[in-house]
């Protein structure tokens, strides 16, 4: 075979994700364990207070949506509080404890106080035999009830014939609270990112995910970027709605977009496609998912899941998938007390998080490039990109990418085309469509800050 | 994970199979004992004595075209009747006779009765080396010929130097018969039919596709049916063409259609695919064979096989599949006097008849659906389909149907598109897209009365 | 199962390959002897030497075109002549010579003589470890150089302090040679075929490629033909480069075409796609290694190799792909001495040489056929195309070759379409088209003596 040259210069790479903060893992589960006490719901004090506490990281612009506001086929409920609940035995002592735990609690449980029987009682219980010692979550939204949440052993101490309960709750006319950050780019084309703020003290779900959330946020605003990126934090369902709702005029902007949901557990990446199926975005996350080259896996959409469902729904079809680690329901600690602080890790969050910017970076540099060379291969010797002695060895995977980008670049494949056909990783094209920039090889296609011919 | 509520009405669903006229197999059982005995050919008066008795059943229109009569590259051949045949010894004892077995004669043989040699006999003669007891089947429709099937055991005995043989046949001037059974619909399009019955006492091939032709009619005539279901009982080959011959004209009313033979063995379902490959009952078929998880196997189009030949050739193009249990060919009995009535069933036959509904149920509500609260999901709680409790457990099938259903109805899939996305069977989509037409959030898109838009 | 008749006529096939002059394998054998002591370059008189050489075989047009003339992004290099060079031990022993073998000095050495220090000469020798007997071939085209390359066991004998080295080469303005060998055909479309003719005493790299190119040349001319074949003998990289230059003009009647290149090794066939991956080429090739059965490997395009490099450069795009055997690097004795004579072989070359026929064979059948009695299967026994006795028996591949015919032959698909469909062998269906056209019932829909229509 006939090579022009053979040697090649080893260029830095970037490596396999930007330096972080220092310890941006430690900073998440720090602001995790901030948020864990707090008793949040689908509306109340809870979610405002949690919100409190994201604000101080990044900007929040905040909105209160009135009870009984129409929201497509949903209305916003009455607005939740609660300040205490419990069960007494005949001798006053306290056996359940809202202050202990906020799972004690039906979540949206109406007021309650008197005395009942065992057997009423046990009507309104909820334990998880299979695990005796986890309480379950559990809620009624929207049908009036009330109960309590309990681990099973604590049962079998419930051995009085009546006992004293009280919910000390409130269910009024008030508002339903979301938020959103927006990090302006250089085009109004958004990233939109959600997640849900609705769970009480559960910590993979989804405290994991406003922690991700709101530390991408705060390293995208260092960043520069072609991309607005937009990020709802927001109650589950109805808060979700609410945001589509406020924003159904301009949801056209959105080119892609990641529901951020329990990625803090041990597990390796689970990606939940968009309804879309070959959206750009699922694209992406699937390609920075090979070249991180960890264990992980990809899903199609269903719909069934968690605000996904919302966004993917056929009136909206929003190009956007879903993160988690192990899926909801696959580890038993979900939607149980055992979904606690140590369920979830400084380092899965930092993986995340660094899964979230590489993501970031692909969306970013996915341009379409020419080469300005196309007839034959230009001589890349003479440009310092080649080596000098002909003849032996084969090209390293700098130079198969140079090669790549020259052969596919012709003004109709975006960078990410290229990188599935030769099978490089993105981050390696990147690199390399620089290099033949900077020598005049290579030309940035794209309209000048705009996504919009990419997809 | 948010929910609206959680707890699913059980809902009575349609079974497996609509109830079939009791003891249906039973019944086709004995339609093949009559059947059996008659001498078909691919004329004469075998085929309208069949006739006869499937027009007990069924009304039938019968079509008689004169020998000569040129359809399309052939040509209708004399009619074949045959009174007796048979082999004697020089002792006058018979030992071959038609009266035994219709397969004796080969089928079409001219007249003959002369005194012959053994050896001129032997030439004439056709047996089964490999299944001593077992009778072939041999024809010769377009040569004139004569000749003699049996057992090979019986060979041995041919001992004698000279025999006396006569075939008591005619071959005349006369017509080729066919007959077509018409099942109106709201609508003119068409599914078609079409079973063979040219051959004679052979039960799987083709009594069998006959007798679930005919019952498959019967039930159809006491169903609400958007399609007109046309069934075509004729000779192969010459037969189908000249039925396509009678109805050049009006074939593109046809939608879908089966060949239908071969339904009678112990063997699991094998469906052959239309030329197309991809028409809509190949897509119907396929989805009832997953639906019914019976072992079943799916073959490509191929130009060799039954009367699809013809149905399917390039002028025709029908969107015509076949089913069968075990192919043609790919049993030993097939073509020999061992496909009796024992080598087929009732059991058999009803789970034939049994596809043949469940096809046709899902080729009446492929319809197009549209989900009418695009928007985020509708709050299917306030309606009575979705659980009150939140937080537990996954959605069963019922409500997992009903969301795809909200996803997917989008007025440019058919349910058979959502079923196959969602990997859910038709009859449960079925079901949930009624129950949810019945309050009021999915609307069917088709045309009224009109399958033209769901292909 | 209903047939017309069953007894096919046993006509003679085309053998695998048509015959080949006698013992073609050994006359390119021969002249691979004859080509393998002469040191050819990018440049200068070993290319031409050996073009004489060929030209003994068939008509070539020889192009020069001069030092300094710009190919695209390249320039065509001073020429390079080289008449001997040597390392001398201080006791005037000649350590290593030119004379003996080709490969002992970098190819495009400056000129060199001068006595030097051991340490010196080490810096411009280029060695295997790994094969301590064989020597190494390297080049430094565009990087002024010298060395030599010898066998590592030779290193040890270089014991003295100082060496007289002499590289009696000259580097000057000239001219870069190549040559064209055309084929007219009934039209203008072209085959474009080459072979890079650079590299020195290399045998399967690729004096096989050369000979083989040759020799289906030979062929070529006494066949009938639709296309016009063009073949390209000239240097890699620099001469493909300079014949694209050449002829950028005329690229659009380029059809189809093939890189030859390491096609005398033991292996087994290795056929890399074009640029376009699914180019009539491609096809017709996977195609042809399907029918032949041996051993093959398929492999997608890479922007790195041999010339398909320039042939498929995004300006280009030509529909060319590269037949090898082996792959080169995945072979030790690829670019070194061990790739003599005796590395290729008369009988892989033979087989190279027939695969080529019947690629080329396959590209002229490759026509779009109508059946001309579309309506039902025709009738095959009227014709002679069928048996007579019906009932027994499958169908050869000879009736199935034909009854696919007229099943797809509805004037929309290639031959190779059909073949690729009902998975039988293209010389099959040639086979079987010749039969039916000649009965009347097909006929050739491909615009006469065009084959822009069946790609």
């Amino acid at each position: 075979m006939t090579e022009g040259n053979d040697q090649v210069r080893q260029s830095p790479l970037a490596g396999p994700a930007d330096a972080l903060e220092p310890a941006a893992g430690e900073a998440m589960m720090t602001l995790i364990r901030r948020l864990y006490p707090i008793c949040r719901s689908i509306t109340g004090n809870g979610v405002r207070q949690s919100l409190d506490i994201i604000q101080e990281l990044i900007p929040l612009r905040r909105h209160e949506i009135p009870t009984g506001t129409r929201i497509f086929d949903w209305e916003i409920p009455r607005e939740w509080n609660i300040r205490d609940a419990g069960i007494r035995d005949m001798s006053g002592r306290r056996l359940v404890a809202f202050q202990n735990h906020t799972l004690h609690v039906l979540n949206y449980s109406v007021p309650v106080r008197k005395r009942i029987s065992r057997e009423e009682l046990r009507g309104h219980l909820f334990t998880l035999p299979d695990h005796p010692d986890w309480i379950p979550y559990r809620t009624s939204y929207y049908k009036e009830d009330w109960g309590f949440c309990l681990a099973h052993n604590q049962l079998s101490r419930l051995t009085d014939a009546f006992y004293d309960i009280e919910i000390d709750s409130s269910l009024a006319h008030g508002s339903l609270t979301l938020a959103e950050c927006v990090i302006p780019g250089q085009t109004e084309e958004e990233v939109l990112l959600s997640a849900h703020l609705c769970h009480p003290s559960l910590c993979n779900d989804n405290l994991s995910g406003l922690a991700v959330q709101a530390y991408l946020l705060r390293w995208l605003a260092s960043e520069p970027r072609r991309y607005t990126y937009r990020a709802v934090f927001a109650p589950g369902t109805i808060g979700s709605l609410a945001w589509l709702w406020l924003n159904r005029k301009r949801l056209h902007a959105v080119r892609a977009g990641l529901v951020l949901t329990g990625v803090g557990d041990r597990g390796g990446f689970t990606y939940k496609r968009s309804r879309r199926g070959d959206a750009m975005i699922d694209r992406i996350v699937v390609r920075a998912l090979q070249d991180e080259a960890g264990p992980s896996t990809v899903r199609d959409f269903s719909p069934y899941g968690y605000d996904e469902r919302q966004y993917c729904s056929p009136g909206f079809d929003l190009p956007m998938g879903r993160l988690s680690r192990t899926p909801f329901g696959e580890y038993p600690e979900y939607h149980t007390s055992a979904d606690d602080p140590d369920f979830v890790s400084a380092g899965q969050l930092q993986g995340a998080l660094a899964l979230c910017q590489r993501v970031v970076r692909y969306l970013e540099h996915n341009r379409i490039w020419r080469n300005l060379s196309p007839y034959g291969e230009p001589q890349l010797g003479k440009r310092g990109l080649y080596g000098a002695v002909g003849g032996a060895g084969g090209p390293d995977q700098q130079r198969m990418a140079m090669l790549w980008l020259l052969n596919l670049a012709d003004g109709t494949r975006s960078l990410l085309d290229i990188a599935d056909r030769a099978e490089i990783a993105m981050d390696v094209l990147m690199d390399a469509a620089e290099r033949l920039e900077r020598v005049g090889l290579l030309k940035n296609q794209s309209v000048q800050g705009s996504g919009l011919n990419v997809e």
